[in-house]
C-alpha cells in the first residue's frame, strides 16, 4: 500500500478515477487540526494552495514523506520546508491558461476603456469616447516565456500586435533578462509573467518603469513582490503610465493602501489561477503523477530533485 | 483630373500620399452645410461614417460619381441611397480587429468578474471570489465566418475553447445559418458577428436564447437589431444568461431604457471599431482603393456592384 495525503476531498475523489487505485490509502489533511492516523506511512503528500496550514512541523510527522505535488505554478512558500530527499513538483498548466486569459482581460479592459464604460453604465450614460489604441502592431514585451507568456503573446497576435520574450536564460526568440533594460523603451505593453525568484524581486522598479515610453501598459499576473508598488504608484498618478495587477505587495492589500485610490489602474485579487476549470486541471495532473508515482516513473512539473 | 469628396481633412492628408496624387482634386464634405465648389466633378466619394448627413439630395448633385468608399463593414444606411452605377465598398479589415479585440474583452471581463472586482477596487476591498468559468474546453459559437469571427475564434481556441462558426452559406467548417437552431443547446458562448441583412435581424429572438444552456453568454458587437432587446432583457433579469453587447436596438439607448440596470450585462456604446489603429488602417485602405481607381484596377471590398 502507498499512503497519499491530499488536502481537500475533492482530490480523493480524483484519486479513486486512476489505475492502481487499489494500492492506495487515501488520508485528507490540509495542516490545521489533529493530523489523521496513517500520517506516518504517507509517501505522496498534495500541499494545500499557498502552504496554507503546513509548517516543518507538519512534515516531520512524514518520515517516508517522497514527493510534494501542488497546483501552484509559484512554490516559493514550500521552498524552506522542503525536506531533503523529497521531490517538490508545481501545478504547471493547472493555472496557467486560466491565468494567461486574465492578464489578456485586464489588458483589453485598459486598451478599450472597460472600467470608464462600466461607470457610464451605472450613470445611464452614452457616450462614445475617441477610442484608444488596439493591439494592433503594438508592440508587447513578456517577461517570462512559459505557459502563461506564451498563451498571452499568441493570443495578441491575433490582433496583429508584436510580441518579444524574455527570460532568464537566452535561448532562440527568447532575450535574456540581464538586457532587458535595452528594450523597454520600445515597448507599449509589459506583461510580467517569471516566477518571483532573486533575481525577480524588484526587477520592476523605478528604474524600469521610467525606461517605458509614456502611455505604456503594464499587467502583473505573476507576483507582486516582483514590481516595485511605489514607484508603480507614482507612474500610475502622474498618468504617465496605466496598469493591469493581478498581484500586489503586499497581499491582501491593506484597505488604507494608496493603490487602491490610484488613477489609470485595474486591480483583481490575486484570482488569476482560481476559474473553475483549474479543478478539472488539478484532477487530471494528480491522476497523472500518482500514476507516475505507482509505476516508478520519472514525475512531471520537478522544480526542486531533493538534493 | 479626377474628383474624389472625402468626409474630413486627415482624410485628404491621407491622399497626399499616394502615388499619381498630381492628378487628384480632392473636395472635403461631410454633406453638412453648402456643397463645396466642384462637386458636380466628383467621382470618387468617401462617405462619412454610418452615412452621416448624407442623403439622396447631396449624391444628386454627383452626376459623375462612380464609387462610395466606407470605412465601416456594416453598409445599411448607404444602401438604399446608392446611385445605378455606381459601385459601394466597405471597410472590411478597418475595424476587424478592434472589434474583435472589443468582443474578447468583454466576454473576459465577464468569465473573469472584472466589473464585481471593478467595483470592489472602487470600496478598497480585497475580496477573491471562487472564480467563474474560463475558456478552456468551453464550447464557442460564432455567428459570422468573416474577420472579426475569425479572429475571435483563434483568440479563444489560445485558451483551450472549441470553436464551431454559422453563416449564411454552408462550407468546410461553417454551418448554415439555417441549421443554428439544433447547435444551440451545445454552446457556452455565442458571439454575433453577421451583418445586419433581412435574414439577420431579430435572429436572436426569445426562441433563440430559450435554446441556450443556463449561464451562457451572449456577445454582440455587430448591430443591434440582430438580438431581441427586450426577450435577451427578460433572460438577463432572471439571471439566466449573461451578455456582452457593444451594440443594442435602440442607438444610442435611452437614459430610461431598462436595459441600462439590467443585471448580468456589461454594455459600451457602439465602440467596438472605434480603436485609434482604425484611423490608420482606413487611411492604408483609401490610399490602395483610390490607387486602384487611377489605374482602373478592380477594386477591393465591393458590397454592391452598380447594378
Amino acid at each position: 500500500m502507498v499512503a497519499i495525503c491530499v488536502p481537500e476531498p475533492d482530490d480523493a475523489a480524483a484519486l479513486g478515477e486512476i489505475a492502481g487505485h487499489a494500492r492506495l490509502t487515501i488520508l485528507v489533511w490540509d495542516g490545521s487540526g489533529p493530523a489523521p492516523d496513517g500520517i506516518g506511512e504517507v509517501e505522496f503528500l498534495v500541499g494545500p494552495y499557498m502552504g496554507g496550514a503546513f509548517g516543518p512541523e507538519n512534515l516531520a510527522l512524514m518520515p517516508r514523506l517522497r514527493v510534494i505535488q501542488l497546483f501552484s505554478a509559484g512554490v516559493e512558500p514550500w521552498l524552506p520546508l522542503v525536506p531533503d530527499g523529497v521531490v517538490l513538483c508545481n501545478g504547471r498548466g493547472v493555472h496557467g491558461g486560466s491565468t494567461a486569459e486574465l492578464g489578456l482581460a485586464g489588458l483589453l479592459a485598459l486598451l478599450h476603456r472597460l472600467p470608464d464604460y462600466l461607470s457610464d453604465q451605472h450613470h445611464a450614460r452614452w457616450d462614445p469616447q475617441r477610442g484608444g489604441p488596439d493591439l494592433d502592431d503594438r508592440r508587447v514585451l513578456l517577461l517570462g516565456a512559459g505557459d502563461i507568456a506564451q498563451r498571452v503573446a499568441t493570443a495578441v497576435e491575433v490582433f496583429g500586435a508584436r510580441t518579444h520574450f524574455v527570460a532568464r536564460t537566452e535561448r532562440e526568440g527568447v532575450s535574456a533578462l540581464a538586457e532587458v533594460a535595452g528594450l523597454l523603451g520600445d515597448q507599449d505593453v509589459v506583461v510580467v509573467a517569471l516566477p518571483l525568484t532573486a533575481a525577480t524581486e524588484g526587477l520592476v522598479d523605478a528604474q524600469f518603469l521610467a525606461a517605458l515610453p509614456d502611455g505604456a501598459v503594464l499587467v502583473n499576473v505573476s507576483r507582486g513582490r516582483i514590481v516595485d508598488t511605489d514607484a508603480l504608484l507614482a507612474e500610475l498618478t502622474r498618468g504617465r503610465l496605466s496598469a493591469f495587477l493581478d498581484v500586489v505587495e503586499p497581499e491582501p492589500l491593506p484597505a488604507d493602501h494608496p493603490l487602491w485610490r490610484a488613477p489609470n489602474l485595474l486591480l483583481t485579487p490575486h484570482v488569476g489561477g482560481g476559474s473553475s476549470g483549474w479543478r478539472r486541471r488539478a484532477e487530471r495532473l494528480l491522476q497523472a503523477q500518482v500514476t507516475r508515482f505507482l509505476a516508478d516513473e520519472p514525475l512531471a512539473n520537478v522544480v526542486h530533485d531533493g538534493y
